[in-house]
């Protein structure tokens, strides 16, 4: 397998799909759409929709009858990232080496753009899959984007900002709900669109928690060894705002070590589904090696 | 029936509903799960989750199985609240009586407090009905909350605000979006528990579309009349603002009186249903009379 003409691929069907599945720029009022389209256009890794892709085809599914449920995992990301970025949270002017959205827009639009992309996300799933599908995937991501991980996994990034000695265990509670609760629940959706079986759903949600560890520890790691250009976002910024990371608990070596054996874990798991994973666990290698 | 009696039991109902509904506030995050509750507790009129319980009364639901579809309207109701006080917003301090929420904890948790309501509103349909019933739900409220409904009202809004000539046109797009779409989603959502044809659904969208005009007509009228003692928020606040509103467009007698043509329409229209409407149309009268 070619994995980069392969993930090129992935990356290009979640990107016709987000053309499809959202609301033209023109759309009144044009300032919003145009506004959320900004940000989802504006690339990225697309590796959570990939996930869902890619976890749909290990069942099975190689039509584009998964195409929605990535949308709207990439709309949920994408929100999150937009109010992350707001002046009263991160405060960031830079996001894949564009403007952020209230730099570009204003802070209202900015803050409205999110929210209808969070929105977009549960209709689209309503309204593009039959009823007991549609609401597995519903209530699979609102859990996974709720104040119970997403959500309360930024409340607590802030809060462990705002104190000096926020703890390893602070740190775990974070990465798992601020990261790797949407991982596992893309890999999740895949296996609902593939119609898996609880057991196998049991182990996609896994293999996400001990991806999305992987992936964050590795964020991690290069805001403190890369620079702004490669990351094309702020680097340093963590060590500057004096944040509680996973290198300055445990140092880099840990680190990369405890990344490591999170991507071997996830690797492992997806073995038990035993099928055809050789594209995920490439991409999980990928990355595991990334510098961006 | 004593009409003052029934709203304030079905007021209860709705308290208990959020009490059951939302996760409690010393939940982790606390903090967030603290603001969650501190703007859903704040009171207000409830009138789109008592609207949900009598649409669904009228259709025979009296038990409890309406309240968790109530609370979820609710949620969206009160992250739109939230999020619209938020200084790049509206910058309101006063709601409700109470510090917003921005004042009482800060921006990020206000935001992320309007964030996880609007998440859980989705996820609590989603694990509340059966899948046929959930989905219909969640699709309901996801496009009556989003950027072509509420949010996009909002975006209008504040476009309007900005601009001094907005047309008599732009607000109705404003107050249709803005506050009508979710009046007309809570009558439907009942009509849904309730197992209404969907000839039903069309006429309680309708009455809700004729409900909500009525009801955001006189939201003007007391801006421009009463005093913030009186109403729990900033009164002439539009226009001090410059705002674009009915009584600025059409003046006074007549918002008056196109006020009132909406709220006969909405009791027309829901004389269609040929069923049992006097709380409902109670209310609306009292919707129109009121003070604040």
């Amino acid at each position: 397998m070619d994995f980069a003409a392969e993930m090129k691929r992935q990356v290009a069907r979640v990107e016709r799909g987000i053309d499809l599945h959202v609301p033209r720029a023109d759309t009144r009022p044009a300032r919003l759409h145009t506004a959320m389209r900004y940000s989802l256009e504006a690339g990225g890794k697309r590796l959570r929709p990939v996930l869902v892709l890619a976890a749909a085809e290990m069942f099975g599914v190689t039509e584009d009858a998964a195409l929605p449920a990535a949308v709207a995992v990439e709309c949920v990301h994408t929100y999150s990232l937009i109010h992350d970025d707001l002046p009263c949270m991160d405060n960031d002017d830079l996001r894949r080496g564009r403007p952020t959205a209230h730099k570009q827009f204003d802070e209202a639009t900015a803050l409205l753009a999110g929210d209808a992309l969070l929105t977009h996300a549960f209709s689209l799933l309503a309204i593009s899959y039959d009823p007991k599908m549609a609401n597995r995937l519903v209530a699979t991501l609102a859990a996974a984007a709720g104040s119970q991980c997403l959500v309360g996994g930024q409340m607590e990034d802030l809060l462990a900002e705002r104190k000096a000695n926020a703890t390893a265990e602070d740190l775990d509670f974070i990465h798992l709900n601020k990261t790797a609760a949407i991982i596992s629940a893309s890999f999740a959706m895949g296996g609902i669109v593939g119609e898996a079986t609880d057991e196998d759903l049991m182990f996609l949600h896994e293999a996400g928690r001990q991806l999305g560890l992987a992936f964050q520890i590795i964020d991690d790691v290069l805001d403190a060894t890369s620079d702004s250009a490669t990351l094309g976002k702020t680097a340093g910024k963590d060590a500057k705002a004096g944040k509680t990371t996973y290198v300055k608990v445990h140092g880099l070596a840990a680190s990369r070590r405890v990344a490591e054996e999170n991507s071997q874990r996830a690797r492992a798991t997806l073995g038990k589904l035993g099928r055809d994973s050789r594209f995920i666990e490439a991409l999980i290698d990928s990355m595991a090696a990334r510098t961006k």
